[in-house]
């Protein structure tokens, strides 16, 4: 596959308020989105640094990953995902990984936040790093 | 402070060799430096992508943080830390977080990897991220 990028990284927070706060005031960075993803049962804040995204994720709901990663973490937040930009398209990058034996978690890409087409690999695949592969259909 | 952008994301890896296969083979990307940081107990691996680098860390000691990090981690390697790239000096960053309240785990800067100046602020207040500051000193 052909990455250009850091897509993002997705940051595990308790508390959305909260954690814009310490990025906006302590780190001078400025939140441009907010969004809630339904089926992913998050709402997610969105700082741009260059090419690449922070994405801050809550969740809305206890049976949100997001609410399970955190609770595995003692209660704390922490970083989530890392995600890629793909040049060659997401449906080309999931024929590559599983020619390769790269376990997927999803099987074709699907809607994700901020207008992407998205699929993630299983991190028993990827160093233990949950990885996101993007693709903007709107370039 | 101002953050021009995400200067390197930290991963630690149980072995080097192994997580390099991974990211040159799957990801695609290709290992520029590897480096042996003595005083933090680690071996280094270099991968850039845009402004923003890959860094992953294996441990040379048993009493090496990362290798703390894998052992509380069940035995797997992960997101260690983010680093933000500082335009007005990782000293004067450090300043503005000592008058915020923010806890830092370095008083000074000192030199990391990469020819970099770094210093890291406590997890305890960035939201449960360990957070480096970086300036290049060549820039």
């Amino acid at each position: 596959m052909k990455i250009s990028h850091i897509e993002h990284i997705g940051i595990a927070v308790p508390n959305l308020e909260e954690a814009i706060k310490y990025y906006e005031n302590v780190l001078g960075l400025k939140c441009y989105k907010q969004e809630v993803v339904a089926d992913q049962k998050v709402t997610t804040a969105f700082f741009q640094l260059g090419d690449t995204k922070i994405e801050l994720l809550e969740a809305t709901s206890p049976d949100s990953t997001i609410a399970k990663f955190i609770e595995k973490n003692g209660g704390k937040g922490g970083m989530h995902h890392l995600a890629f930009a793909v040049e060659d398209g997401v449906a080309n990058a999931l024929a590559e990984c599983e020619e390769k034996g790269i376990r997927t978690i999803d099987k074709a890409p699907r809607a994700g936040a901020d207008g992407l087409q998205i699929a993630f690999l299983h991190p028993k695949c990827t160093e233990a790093v949950l990885t996101e592969l993007c693709e903007d259909p709107n370039k």
